[in-house]
């Protein structure tokens, strides 16, 4: 999917929401572990619930592989599913991903190749050969990490780098410029830290970002769509733990797709007060 | 297993090698393609053939995911076969993970409860709450990112920080002191960075260190023992291609165990000559 695909989905759906699929076998409703796969039967019925609501999916990997060889069958399960039923919606794997020149290439088969999803998240301490083998897929992104939501981000992000105006994750976006485009690089850009995006958007004014952190991390969506909106929007905003636990009972698909609708109309609200819609 | 026991190995062995399985299907003895599992088929010979002269294994998650769930399954395999047949065996899994406290918990539970690895390579970017919760894991180990071995290694963790004497990289060496110690960090410096061992040594003198990038990437064992060994070896030295694909044909396992068995003879002088055995 290229920039304006994705902005048209935006307008489409009134919608700048992606659902974090951390579906983690000790949190889903219990009876779910009667199927025969609970994880995919899990997010097959949130994904179903929350499609449209929702211009993106985001599995974190760790949760698939913490369940080892059967996690990651759910987690290809559940990736062929969106491509297949959805195919206009945007698959981000939360892989933070990230290695020398000849080792990322094989990730990017992984993630590009074999589960052709739109997307990966990638951490940029090993400098520009661990992200460009990503680039080189058309209509692939990286989503390259700058600023996360976590609190400990500032231990190594936040340093000034000596001789600059930048700290290290500034930095980032600044080297990374030079190694792709908006039509695929976007940035990971925690809700936590919004008062960060006036000079984020400085930077790089046009390129999407997705942004975490909303709801259970505590980051505000108005903040958010405050400093962070551009032209053709460029935002995504995940929520995961907000959405796919909403609820634990038989009904967790309807909660979550109430909650994912709640998200939906107050993005909407904010496309329109931008004129965007 | 702990940081004696390594030592002890090392000393038991006359080695501190490190074979790096980054089996890869289009790499691989073609013949191997009739098996039923071509990848486990390819590590169990390279196993066999090298134990004798290695303390360490480390299989890089990367080649194994570009071949989706089967890759998977071969990793959990090839684990769990060093496992049973080398348990004194120290076994790193190459992931260069690292991502928000909960989901860091998910990669440990991977890495240490599902497939039983000794250690997981950690991304430092999103700083301490994404490390701490592999470091809860008893005799298990963190093996950080410091100063890798590819080129674009300076993009960042070169870069001086400001208003303090350190680099990033130094940073990530200081700061990670207080979240563990020589017991369960250790730390990734590329062979290639070999004249930065010397005062890399000054600010961690006990830790392990894991080096890649002897052979195909060009960097010297002699050099990196010269500055890096200590008291207790204080080195895993890391050769993956220039092991296993020494050699393509039926004999591709008996020309790996020759590489390895030179690179054992070497060490062995170099134990020697610092009075470790």
């Amino acid at each position: 999917m290229n920039y304006n695909q994705l902005f048209e989905q935006i307008k489409r759906k009134q919608s700048f929401l992606c659902v974090g699929l951390d579906a983690d076998i000790t949190k889903i409703p219990q009876f779910l572990l009667d199927e025969e796969d609970p994880i995919f039967e899990f997010n097959k019925r949130i994904i179903d619930a929350t499609a449209q609501y929702t211009v993106a999916y985001k599995p974190n990997t760790a949760f698939y592989e913490a369940q080892g060889v059967a996690g990651w069958h759910s987690l290809e399960k559940t990736i062929n599913y969106i491509n297949l039923i959805y195919e206009d919606i945007f698959v981000i794997a939360d892989a933070k991903r990230g290695d020398i020149g000849n080792t990322s290439k094989m990730y990017a088969q992984a993630f590009f190749d074999h589960f052709d999803c739109d997307a990966v998240t990638v951490a940029p301490y090993m400098g520009s050969d661990s992200v460009l083998p990503f680039l080189e897929f058309k209509n692939k992104w990286v989503v390259l990490l700058a600023l996360t939501s976590n609190q400990s981000s500032h231990d190594f992000q936040l340093q000034n780098i000596e001789n600059t105006d930048n700290n290290l994750f500034e930095t980032v976006l600044k080297k990374s410029k030079e190694w792709g485009d908006k039509e695929n690089m976007m940035y990971v850009v925690g809700a936590t830290k919004a008062e960060y995006l006036k000079q984020i958007r400085k930077i790089i004014p046009d390129n999407f970002l997705l942004v975490p952190g909303v709801g259970a991390q505590g980051g505000s969506l108005q903040e958010v769509a405050k400093y962070g909106i551009n032209e053709s929007c460029g935002l995504l905003v995940n929520s995961s733990r907000g959405i796919i636990y909403a609820n634990t009972t038989a009904d967790f698909d309807k909660e979550a797709a109430l909650k994912a609708r709640e998200m939906h109309l107050e993005m909407k609200e904010i496309l329109k007060s931008n004129k965007l819609i």
